[in-house]
């Protein structure tokens, strides 16, 4: 996949004037990749205002970058050999450290590039849409391996290695796997638990594919669930349905997360409901627009994001449905396809 | 495995006055990782010159935190929380935008708990041996496996499943493959480039084990080498054998380099010899002391560190062959114990 990197650097460069610098310093790895293709763990662009630029990357990537269309040198110190005063720098990005050694004139900026890379092209959505196809299949094919005394990291293991038979990068991110009373922790880190009869399982894992992530999350029952399982399931569940309902473009992020929020208080389990309902996804696995109680700014048109509540009893276990979606003006498109009717294996 | 924690803190403690701060605040996961032994992704530590400290960590790992020996406080903003005047940050870490948003009277500092870090102790060492181990038995387990027609995705793939099988958190690092011609990009990314009978291939990659990581890297050759692939074979192993030879307590850390980059110059290969000789592996894959042409300071005794020249020729192919050792007084231990002979497979 190629993308018009030339594009958009003159859509950034429009942007730079406003905030009174001749040129952006880039020095995030994702918005370099973003801006030139080249995927690195050190590379900085320097973006002009007139829509020129240059690259910098060291002896290990320099080879990948001098086939690119951006003019490329090879350097150690990246973001030195481009940095001169009245250059704006990413101030999320670049460390107090290079701040202070890069020495005097630079700008330091909110960020620029992200704003560019909320609403995504038609081959960026192309290239989620298969992550997303790729995490649906490692779900299917894992399921018929999911059974009592399998531990935790086995599961999160075959979730991953089978991602990654199906053509991810990697995974996106450590893949979550918490079985019964564990269910309760959202950020689990798998364990030697052992799963066992009568545990919700959730798995919140996703693909990377050339770069770009998917994000989902499955809870499902080891055996016929208990009456309270059951019912906080079909609660997110309810929950989940209501907040993908109200992810249009135009609405207020706020609001989208006060959609499925509600839901959830209205159910008594509000206090057990205590992170945002989601986020971008694409080249980074966490990104701008945020759905949060006190997230502000309306969701644009062509915007992939998670929708992802849960409910989280502690000492007792939790569930948490998550979908990858893209607002659409007719109403959202389903990335992630996998059944959300509670499994019972 | 345990640490001692509160020694850690009470070592970093008395680094503090000759800092002129009352407190540090540690915001590096892995920093606070070594400090009080919470692994997350946002949590942050103020060790007060007293000794005493302090741990902030968002909703996600507050449950972890809260089985720790430190007072945790659960919030979203972890530096925000913690961060007063007169305090040290780490500004290596700390991005420009937070030292702006938290304000006045905060004391950017040079690398503190990563001196601490360097020499390691029992503890951490038999998790680098272990991690090592891994990482042998994943290639010995691999190695029949290799063939032509095998893509080098696939290869790092199998590399990574095994790792993982044997009991790794993860792959350490993104695995090298590098097959032929790209065999002299040193940091190549594994591509859909099928192996041929007539290739060198390198492969670079190390378990992550508990949290710590080991590092090789072995070449092989598919089918009887070229003339040109097992002389430049030859002399890479040579010139490893002389960096781990120079690997002392109190040698010089160009010293080191040193003793293998002139075996490769004297065989003309110098220019193609680009990358320093290694680095110190610990809870970071890349961490003090790093071994290079004009890298000053003095090794110690216990510490993990890579020896890994290689000798790059574009077009053509490349050799590089990395151990994992540590050092001791009386000779570097080999972590990494897979043959450096030239496997043909």
């Amino acid at each position: 996949m190629t993308f018009d990197y030339r594009a958009r650097r003159a859509r950034l460069a429009e942007l730079l004037p406003a905030r009174e610098v001749h040129a952006l310093l880039v020095t995030s790895p994702v918005n370099v990749r973003y801006l030139t293709g080249l995927a690195s763990s050190n590379a900085a662009v320097l973006v002009r205002a007139d829509g020129t630029a240059m690259l910098a990357t060291d002896n290990r990537y320099i080879e990948a970058a001098r086939g690119l269309e951006v003019p490329a040198v090879e350097v150690a110190d990246v973001a030195g050999r481009l940095a001169a005063p009245g250059v704006g720098i990413e101030a999320a990005n670049m460390s107090v450290a290079a701040f202070r050694r890069l020495g005097e004139g630079l700008v330091p900026l909110d960020p620029v590039v992200e704003l560019l890379r909320v609403v995504k092209d038609d081959g960026e959505l192309d290239l989620i849409r298969t992550a997303c196809a790729i995490t649906d299949q490692a779900f299917a094919d894992v399921c018929g391996a999911i059974a009592p005394g399998m531990t935790e990291r086995e599961l999160a293991r075959l979730l991953d290695h089978r991602m990654t038979e199906l053509g991810a990068d990697k995974p996106g991110f450590d893949t979550i796997v918490a079985a019964g009373e564990n269910g309760a922790i959202p950020h689990h880190a798998p364990t030697s638990r052992e799963l066992r009869a009568g545990d919700l399982v959730t798995m919140d894992f996703g693909a990377r594919y050339q770069g770009y992530h998917a994000d989902m999350t499955r809870t499902v029952s080891l055996g016929e669930p208990a009456g309270w399982q059951r019912e906080v399931y079909d609660l997110v569940a309810r929950a989940q349905r209501a907040g993908r309902h109200a992810l249009t473009p135009g609405a207020e992020a706020r609001e989208v997360d006060a959609a499925a929020r509600q839901v959830v208080e209205d159910a008594g389990h509000g206090a057990h409901f205590r992170h945002g309902l989601g986020h971008g996804v694409g080249l980074a696995i966490h990104e701008e627009p945020f759905l949060g109680p006190a997230r502000t700014g309306r969701l644009e048109d062509r915007v992939p994001i998670t929708v992802e509540p849960g409910v989280y009893l502690p000492g007792r276990g939790g569930v948490r449905i998550e979908d990858t979606l893209v607002t659409r003006g007719g109403g959202p498109e389903l990335f992630t396809k996998t059944t959300k009717e509670l499994l019972v294996l």
